[in-house]
């Protein structure tokens, strides 16, 4: 069984938040009641008294942020504001090479693109927590928000496993979350496909009922379905805007797919062949019998074991570990994790 | 305002529920614990010892059934059953002319053809009340599956205004719902755009995540939007089939036309024309306002007045009452209802 990690814990400094929002408040809050010490800034301060009596440290400036000397910065920051944090980060950071920089954003490729053109690439580590609802802002922030989360890290061939492995720890020992570990590109098909694409169709189902000459009688007969399909097209189109622009090529290719899809169950409705309209209704089977497997409970209950991890290609191979379904609960010193076997298809 | 109809009710002898599914017998109990006389048939008599501690009298047989005399029949059996159960209701019903016929389907326009088909046209008007959960059978009926109900009725320019009179009353004053008028074209796209078609979609996109390689990290990924988008692609994909097929007219043409938005947007994120992505970001506005409108409440709050209706050409005139969003709360015996004015998009 792994080891604990007290000796790490000894060293640890701090947890540095960037940007006190709903995901970067809820998790500054989380680390902080969990007793990590945490440092965290804003672009406005407004949420600082709050924060501190929350047992946050909050800093005037990113410089001061920095000379705190975290061991892992956390930019929580909305993605269109990276790019000039990072241009502010890279000169504060010069002296300090221990300090880890990781992120919460939805889409991986390209904030490790912009971690990149800030020259910043060496001490990046992508993360993205599963976490979040339809509000936002600090007063929405709460330690709850984290309840058994999983976190998606991202890396390259280029990620030094040192720094990787003090994200993680951040996430499993001082959040008490889960872990897979992704490449970007992994990360943002998957992303798109069950979360930015469907955004989109949601979208275009409320246009469809807007465009419809009988729109209010349509939206009198609404029910469940319609409502549990449109809930996200709702919201912040904005917000959802940016994020499919995020990751437009593979919503864009999705998109398409998707279409496809929908133009073969038309031609089959107008066809005369049965087995078609089966075979689509039944080709969903499988994620059926997996929701039903997690729904059961029995998704917490898998097998608890130690992954041995190689040093040499331990990307790939904690990559094959996500792929088989595996949750990381907390990694050891040497080299190994303690994985549990979850429901899979 | 509209009158009472107490003379109505002093005549009327007893409503006739065929079919003790979730539907049926939840419709049963809730006329029967408001205190109206209901009788009733199941194909099997399993449900019989509750529902006759609920008040409601079970019959052997349909001609039982038919021999009660009651004003109204309600068709709540399964469509399929449909065409057998017209013909054995059709020579039992003829010596009762007073009887009307109506039904709880979710597609109207195969139901009509059905009762035509039976020789039973005369005496039919279409309902479809916009009630219903994820479950079936008599164990999960309840009174409440009809709390604050509306439905649908559907006519056509042969539907008798007494016969329509009767099936209304039933659902206004005996079930305490409200209702709007439609024909059963009109009815039939409203319900494939805002439920036939959805639920295809949903199970395009189980379907899209159980095909792609990477579906179990997918599926670790997905939050609350992909649920609520999933969760109708994951019961009883034979139900949803059937309902697919039975108005297959209107759910090939729409979902022609998600395809084709789809297909749009992927274009447009192709595309370096940011305009166009923030239209069909915005194309659905009305339909936002809408639902921020009905969730404030405000919604239950329209203004309640009397609606005269023309003796000719009522049909058209309760569909445009329909198409200002409009709800029937009840009908006088003179050609008046009373309605109250929802929100409109």
């Amino acid at each position: 069984m792994v080891g604990s990690h007290d000796t790490a814990a000894a060293v640890r400094l701090t947890v540095g938040v960037i940007g006190l929002g709903l995901i970067g408040g809820s998790l500054a809050r989380r680390l902080a009641i969990r007793g990590v010490s945490v440092v965290a800034w804003n672009h406005r301060p407004h949420p600082y008294a709050q924060a501190e009596a929350d047992g946050i440290r909050c800093m005037r400036t990113l410089a001061e942020l920095v000379e705190a000397q975290p061991e892992v910065i956390v930019l929580c920051n909305p993605l269109k504001a990276m790019p000039a944090i990072l241009g502010e980060l890279r000169p504060l950071l010069e002296p300090y090479q221990d300090i880890t920089l990781t992120d919460v954003g939805s889409v991986k490729m390209m904030v490790r693109d912009q971690v990149r053109d800030a020259g910043l690439a060496g001490r990046y580590v992508g993360a993205h927590p599963m976490a979040g609802n339809e509000l936002s802002g600090w007063a929405a922030a709460a330690p709850a928000l984290y309840d058994n989360a999983l976190w998606a890290m991202t890396v390259d061939g280029d990620t030094d496993y040192r720094r990787f492995l003090a994200v993680a720890r951040m996430i499993t020992d001082d959040a008490g979350n889960r872990v897979i570990v992704l490449d970007d590109d992994t990360h943002d098909r998957a992303a798109a496909l069950i979360s930015h694409m469907p955004h989109v169709v949601a979208t275009a189902l409320i246009n469809q009922l807007t465009d419809d000459p009988d729109r209010n009688i349509a939206a009198a007969l609404a029910a469940g379905s319609w409502r549990d399909m449109t809930r996200v097209a709702l919201t912040d189109p904005d917000r959802t805007r940016a994020m499919v622009e995020e990751d437009a090529d593979n919503v864009e290719r999705l998109l398409r797919m998707m279409a496809a899809r929908l133009t073969e169950v038309a031609d089959e409705l107008h066809g005369a062949d049965a087995g078609a309209i089966a075979a689509f209704f039944a080709d969903g089977q499988p994620f059926r019998d997996y929701k039903s497997a997690v729904r059961s409970g029995a998704d917490g209950d898998g097998p608890v074991f130690d992954l041995t991890i190689p040093a040499e290609g331990w990307q790939a191979a904690l990559l094959d570990s996500a792929r088989r379904g595996e949750h990381i609960l907390r990694f050891g010193d040497d080299y190994t994790a303690c994985v549990q076997r979850r429901s899979a298809m």
